[in-house]
């Protein structure tokens, strides 16, 4: 490498008349960039490789790097999505493996971490801080301080992820303590939406370092001024860019990145990734270079990985060509060197490596069930309603009369009052909560789907007791996924194979599935814009107002279990 | 802390009304800064402690970070030195112990950490990597990667010291490369004058990370182009501020920090340490926030400290309350939350750990001597005489006639050709070298010292052997220091009793002792500014052109042992 460099011994490769994007200086140069044994080894004038490529008139930066994304959103393993993410000029994500980590703990996280080994992409993990998220659900798993502790021992463990519990931070919980002293020679990434004042400070005092929950631009500001490195999110339900944009200035720069957070497969598809947010970004007045630094430089630096995230001597040959900056138009991308991504297309990629082992664990782990497992006793009175806001994951909790019959509620499509059921998939315990919503305006049949947060039990809307048995008995025989069903007949699935979360497929078969299900959600009446993603935002019990639980309905802002019907 | 920082409980202490440097948005908000357990808890406008302090109409910025410093070249050991610095708002330093090295090896790292530990200071360590300097001297030790290994396991050793071997660097020395390897998880510091283009490229290329030796504006932006943490250095020998200021803009300032690499005690008593440096970069017109980030986040998110450098929630409290900003004038300093410099002044101070008993190794180990040892035989001929360039390090070689008296050479005070001796003290050897000098003017009398870069070797210049003798034989019983002797009698001494490199006295009683010192060469006729720095300079063989080690007389642009005399 050091011969390469002085040019006594010809580079690996040399990328030739390239403009370089350099994120020290914030400028552009026209230089040549050799590379071998997957390290930049010089920029200059006149390097010669065993291989020259002519990238004239093209643009070169650093691999794009997301500072915080839950890779199961995408419903691909980290393989799977890796492969998706480079063509759009990613390189290296740090991801919150806490969906796999609440279905099946330490285990589903060696999965992630198995599976991220050997690809020609880098998969950072920050270690799950809240699994379960609460104690309204019943989860796979629980992670204490001590079973993250033999996380700490992999190299790509940077962390503790988002600690979302800010609550119990401010409260000085003892797990959460205990926790945060684990991990507090290392990153602790934060999770404090609204989080103002002096119980930002508090939280803060904790030794938490980042956000990416400011929807708010004074929100972001007073972050930002009190050390957080602010996540700006733009990802498939949050989009945070907009509102938080004009905080970043050239001064201030550093201390911002861009993230995903959630993002979902047939997103990636039809928007991108960070080339996408970097697009936007620059449509709405950022100057190219910063922008760049956001998905490079800054979140390499907060994460502490000292070789990447910028083009110079030394650093990992992770780059990107582009046919334009402005629209920040991927090329081609080398990966430790590699070209991997050429005319905007994945050259050959090596599968995971544990795919296959790791989803023979299905079906569900659900206890027998019958149509009369759905059954909803009538005692009269008003019954707590869980109705839907178009576009938003918050609920509102409505009072009503609900039908019945033999004093058995029932469903009803003319008042769009149907029932909804959560049902415990991971310990057989019988558990199901029982519930009604309004706002999925289905027509008939029913929908069930294994991904529900945090908890991710089976959790499935429909109009009849056997509709509904149907569904979540299919979804427990594919090993989860994704159902919807009509009269007697699965007419659509989704397979979501590794823990009921990520498919074994790729993006672009599973693209078309999940459109699948979409569509025949649709013709059961639906009239939501994403049926399924409405539907696994329901068992959420930290988002307002109503959500179900397998240990029934939730209110949140009293934050206990309450009885479906009023007590009278 | 948790609980002070919600305002539940009091903090312990309160800074009231201040105007807070914030290093993040690169403003100042007027606001209390809350401190519990050691730890910043808090910024706001309504805090209360135990104790609120008012400092209405002062300015308090985070601690500040020199990020690289030889604690040697203030002759005091790290305690002594922390001492000193914490009045100018110094609360941490990372130092290259590679002076105490090139005498006691581990041993003497070991010293500095154990003398610096449990005091109200940070100092970190990195790791010497070039020890010895080179093989024309004999040093007092040699560490090989082997050696450095078990300094990895000390949590304030942050990483390898400057790498100031470049060229074995880029011929791929197997010695050197070990040394990066090893450190390759850690910091790894530069130290390359003059380097450029695809040389630089190849250094770089190593794993190289910063660099304090630009003195041209140019050099120190392709530095900063190429990814380095140029580390502006503003020291006792080397001022390179005025010339690298301008590269310094609001997008890139975070490459670059402030460093004093080399300060003598008179320099921190006289003038200051990095309060200094601000003040003058603000003079020359950068702007104060700006200033203070150089010397604060900066370091500290290069060494990756990442509980220093700001004044936010979480951070130590490491803060410096000023009079003024623009006159960076200190007032009070807190470390960890404890006031420990009120009112310009040191409130009390513990005293290092380990001085006491690593004294107790003198008198230095050099084999017998007499006048004799000291004889230089005149062959005839011309011989290579060094003579001084004022205010510089570097000489020039001459070529000159020299007197002689029973056919040994005479030194001369007429012609300014005084003799010039240097004499291994590490392993009694017994090995003198023995050169001729211009340039001190000494009219009568010796002077010595065990200061002699880098291997520190003791190096007397003298009118006569019998004055050089007595002056050596005098530094060797004060086990090192520095000595002027004139008519069998030491006119003034400094000890130097930590291995002969460091005075086990406050900066104060030093101060007096080396103007006494230096004195005491101005009444012997030396016409130098700073007659012991010269000196201690001449020993250097990596500094053109023409030096003097215990092994003969080095021509450094060969880089090779030339006898005095020209082969005739």
């Amino acid at each position: 490498m050091i011969l390469s460099a002085e040019r006594k011994i010809p580079a690996d490769i040399v990328l030739k008349g390239g403009k370089v994007v350099n994120v020290f200086s914030g400028q552009i140069h026209k230089k040549d960039v050799a590379i071998s044994a997957g390290k930049i080894v010089g920029l200059g004038p006149d390097y010669h490789g065993k291989k020259d490529i002519n990238i004239n008139g093209k643009w070169v930066t650093p691999g794009l790097i997301d500072g915080h994304i839950h890779i199961e959103s995408s419903m691909l393993p980290p393989s799977r999505l890796a492969a998706a993410l480079l063509v759009h000029g990613t390189t290296a994500v740090v991801a919150d493996p806490h969906e796999i980590a609440n279905v099946t703990g330490i285990s589903g996280i060696k999965f992630m971490l198995e599976d991220s080994d050997f690809i020609p992409f880098d998969t950072f993990f920050m270690a799950p801080s809240c699994v379960p998220a609460t104690t309204l659900e019943t989860a796979g798993a629980t992670l204490r301080a001590l079973d993250l502790a033999e996380l700490k021992d992999e190299t790509r463990v940077l962390g503790l992820a988002e600690m979302m519990n800010f609550p119990g931070v401010l409260m000085g919980d003892h797990d959460i303590l205990e926790k945060i002293l684990l991990f507090g020679d290392r990153i602790i990434d934060g999770h404090c939406p609204s989080l103002r004042g002096y119980d930002l400070q508090a939280y803060l005092t904790a030794g938490i370092r980042s956000d990416h929950e400011s929807s708010d631009r004074l929100e972001g500001l007073e972050k930002m001024e009190n050390g957080m490195m602010v996540m700006i999110r733009e990802g498939t339900s949050a989009k945070n860019l907009e509102a938080l944009l004009p905080l970043v200035k050239k001064g201030n720069a550093r201390r911002f990145c861009f993230v995903s957070d959630d993002l979902h497969a047939e997103d990636i598809q039809e928007r991108g990734h960070l080339d996408f947010v970097v697009k936007k970004a620059m449509r709405l007045g950022l100057d190219p270079i910063t922008a760049v630094q956001l998905v490079t430089l800054n979140p390499a630096e907060y994460f502490g990985l000292k070789d990447r995230g910028a083009i110079a001597p030394g650093y990992r040959a992770d780059l990107v060509v582009l046919d334009s900056l402005e629209k920040f138009k991927v090329n081609s991308v080398y990966k430790d060197g590699h070209l991997i991504v050429d005319n905007g297309a994945l050259l050959h990629f090596p599968a995971g490596q544990k795919e296959a082992s790791f989803i023979q664990s299905k079906p569900l782990n659900i206890a027998r069930l019958t149509p009369d497992s759905f059954r909803i006793p009538h005692p009269g009175g008003k019954a707590r309603v869980i109705e839907l806001m178009p576009g938003q994951i918050i609920t509102r909790m409505v009072h009503e009369s609900l039908k019945s019959v033999d004093g058995w509620v029932l469903p009803d499509t003319e008042s769009d009052t149907l029932k909804l059921c959560v049902v415990e998939r991971h310990h057989a315990s019988g558990r199901v909560g029982l519930g009604i919503v309004r706002g999925f305006g289905l027509r008939k049949g029913a929908m069930a789907s294994s991904v529900a947060h945090d908890s991710h039990n089976v959790i499935a809307v429909g109009v009849s007791d056997d509709d509904i048995f149907r569904a979540v008995e299919a979804v427990r025989l594919i090993g989860g996924g994704l159902v919807v069903e009509c009269d007697n007949e699965i007419i659509a699935q989704t397979p979501l194979e590794i823990g009921g979360l990520m498919s074994t497929q790729s993006i672009k078969t599973l693209v078309a599935r999940l459109q699948g299900v979409k569509k025949a959600a649709f013709d059961l009446g639906c009239v939501l814009e994403d049926p399924f993603m409405a539907l696994s935002f329901l068992a959420l019990p930290v988002i307002p107002e109503l959500k179900l639980t397998d240990r029934g309905l939730v209110d949140v802002n009293k934050f206990e279990i309450v009885p479906l019907f009023l007590e009278s």
